[in-house]
């Protein structure tokens, strides 16, 4: 295996030479597979490993039934967004222009750059489909009778078994399954926090975080946070020590929308901060699984052996959204956590549950993984190309090591949400920054996904969008 | 079709009165199929239609591969539960005890005669497995996407259809889909009252809904309540001109434990009053469907026109209770069920509710339910009749039109959470009285469950749990 990593990372590295000394130009074509395999006396995978590696990394791009390419490489790279700076808590949702976008969304076959989900085409659908009539005939009852409140057994085995290795420690008994890493996130706030209670989150942040703990009557504050090292921590420790912070809610892996991955000593410090105040840590690492690098990044629950630390996290980003399949693993607030999801919805669907935990069982899950993972890392690449080609002078953007979301900042002057509205004119679909925070920040920012295969309908659109900002 | 249910309606009627004028006794084999065939000159199916109906009202009964039995009747009908008389509000929910019945259900293959839901027997699970497989290919995306946070559109509709006949006007838009009747209620309450807010339900209650109504912080005032027509009308209308009740909980048709339900003039008063004190009522709705008499009761909702009626159910009590699917029409508080349904859990899963909309759209619901409810008609006359003769004197035992629970009084003398372990150890399970208030009333009391099909080992255990009685 070790033998086999190196030739094929050789190969890549020759080509990406010779594509870095001009020798291979763009749209040049690439030596067939076969030619491959005979230069360089290796099996056919290993040929097309190295071309995925390239094709990853943006250098090479295949175009059906004609062999692989030299890509164009990005003019120009461009700075990262600024560190956000929030004032102190207060401020409302920007409801009205969620619903917007969100309205809007998939009307009219407009382009959804604005989508918080991957595209259809890299999820598993045959291999689920199978899963399904599968779980049907190995689950007593079908299916049809309640699942136990804490969720389906083997669904937490393969689970505890699966995130286990990264670092953390886990058993099914420390797993609560939810309906999808939202219902964890609030059977989460509602075991920790009470109306009037006040919550600590990175800005910008995920709108839905924000709408969740307003319609919980908390008080929320937005903490200043770096495009790649996420919350600062010096922030965050002032704000604890203030005394006026009941819970913390972090992304700590590939935050949505700013694409930021705290790095192992900022996540000890933060644990060792909230056990040092007492404070619970919701976590919310949805994106973990979708990283870009070697290995996945740890979670601040894998630093914590307090059980201050509530690892929140789903499939729904990876594998199956409209499944409902969701986690929490709650620490010390168990009791609480189960308690909750009774009262409020006993139990999900017993069925999904099981089709996810034959998904994990057989290694499925870390397949589908793999793939997806160099499609997305590719994909951010090719975007954020796009980006620096086509926007205008003084645009900045995030450069993601994980997740499938860009984070663009343009121009003071550029107000997004006005360019929403210009660009849905245009069949494109955008985030505007300002649903982003509570306090109107961000208005000259956007995000937009790149979780759609590049085709030249997509390069297009980012030209578009490029030329609408240009005019504003 | 008019002709035919005269026909076996004549046979049924034919066979009833030679059994109460005793010329067919207990235990007397009745004529086969074959030779009813031949005798009225009718076809095997209306031979089947006047043995089921026979069945349904527990005069005979089949016995697989030799034919039908005239039954046994009940020795004595036992006198109703009387009126239930709760305190002013206050106390708690019996946490320990339900835990503890719920926890202990089926461990060790007890007769799980405390369970609240129908026995798998009872659901139609092939149908439903071919509905999945169907629903994975019909479905956009085989289900893997984001459903609507209203709910699947096609179930909105075969649900608006369904139950638009039944003396309400229904549309696919009234109506947002839910996780379960659970989650229906939980986003009903949330959405119409605060902490701190007081609510009026019935006594005896579903102690899911005092498990939910406390953890939401509410005060639970519980009202007198009749075995057969619910709510105490002066009770409810003494609370509401109090001005101390800011909602009202109330379940309408074959309320769980009770079976009582309300008559149309009631149901009429209830509205009335709620209209004239602007007060919400939730109505739960659950049982609705699974009525003895020949139509299905109305719902409040029905005599509504101030949109101040939430008219909550599922399918969870009558067809797919793991598929979690409930829905709520919330009337004007629609904007506030379908923000807080997404913040807390986006959306529900989405193939169990294509599932399910196609088992509307196709008949097979109404279909299932005609089946259902002549079983557990049947069950409810053979339970209550195995009461009757095994249980000592002084027990009074509820009459239900419909659902399928008893609720059964005992002597005052008799602590039913001492039965409960009692009736445990020889592997009975049961519903012990004082989980269904907060008020430690009910402790003479237990709910038992007819939702299975009948058996021998059901008669033997009401035989012991009537010992067990006797002997406190």
């Amino acid at each position: 295996m070790e033998t086999k990593t190196l030739l094929y990372e050789n190969i890549a590295a020759d080509i990406a030479q010779q594509i870095s000394q001009k020798t291979l130009r763009m749209g040049d074509k690439l030596p067939s597979l076969r030619e491959i395999c005979e230069r360089y006396r290796v099996s056919q995978t290993t040929a097309l490993q190295a071309y995925y590696q390239l094709e990853a990394k943006s250098l090479v791009e295949s175009r059906p039934r004609s062999g692989y390419f030299v890509c164009g490489q990005a003019s120009r790279t461009l700075p990262l967004p600024t560190v956000s700076a929030p004032g102190p808590a207060g401020g409302n949702a920007a409801h009205e222009l969620i619903s917007r976008v969100y309205g809007d969304m998939g009307r009219g076959g407009a382009v959804p750059l604005s989508m918080g989900v991957p595209a259809l085409e890299l999820l598993p659908v045959a291999k689920l489909n199978k899963g399904l009539v599968q779980a049907s005939r190995t689950l007593p009852g079908s299916g049809l009778e309640y699942e136990q409140v804490q969720g389906n057994e083997n669904l937490r085995r393969q689970l505890a078994r699966f995130y286990g290795t990264s670092g953390q420690a886990l058993t099914s008994n420390d797993i609560v399954v939810a309906s999808g890493c939202m219902e964890a996130l609030s059977l989460s706030l509602m075991a920790v926090t009470r109306r009037g209670d006040t919550l600590a989150v990175e800005s910008p942040v995920y709108f839905g975080i924000l709408q969740l703990a307003q319609s919980l009557g908390l008080n929320v504050v937005e903490l200043p946070t770096h495009p790649q090292t996420g919350v600062e921590i010096d922030a965050l420790k002032k704000v604890l020590t203030s005394g006026k912070i009941h819970a913390c809610l972090l992304v700590s892996n590939f935050n949505n929308p700013l694409g930021s991955c705290m790095p192992d000593t900022h996540k000890q410090e933060v644990v060792r901060l909230i056990q040092h105040y007492g404070i619970p840590l919701i976590e919310d690492d949805i994106y973990g699984e979708v990283y870009f690098g070697s290995r996945r990044p740890r979670s601040c629950r894998s630093f914590d052996d307090s059980g201050l630390v509530m690892w929140c996290s789903s499939v729904s980003k990876t594998l199956a959204p409209g499944y409902r399949i969701g986690w929490v693993a709650p620490g010390r607030f168990k009791a609480q956590v189960l308690r909750l999801k009774l009262y409020h919805t006993i139990t999900g669907a017993t069925i999904t549950q099981q089709v996810i935990a034959q998904f994990l069982e057989t290694g499925r899950y870390a397949h589908h993984l793999r793939g997806m993972r160099q499609v997305l890392h590719a994909n951010s690449l090719r975007y954020a190309g796009a980006i620096g080609d086509y926007f205008p002078e003084g645009t900045r953007v995030s450069r993601p090591g994980g997740g499938f979301m860009l984070w663009v900042e343009l121009d003071p002057g550029v107000d997004t949400a006005v360019l929403y509205d210009l660009a849905m004119r245009q069949q494109i679909s955008i985030a505007p920054g300002s649903m982003f925070s509570l306090q109107n920040q961000f208005t000259n920012c956007l995000r937009l996904s790149y979780g759609m295969p590049w085709n030249t309908t997509i390069g297009d659109s980012l030209k578009r969008l490029g030329r609408l900002i240009a005019a504003l």
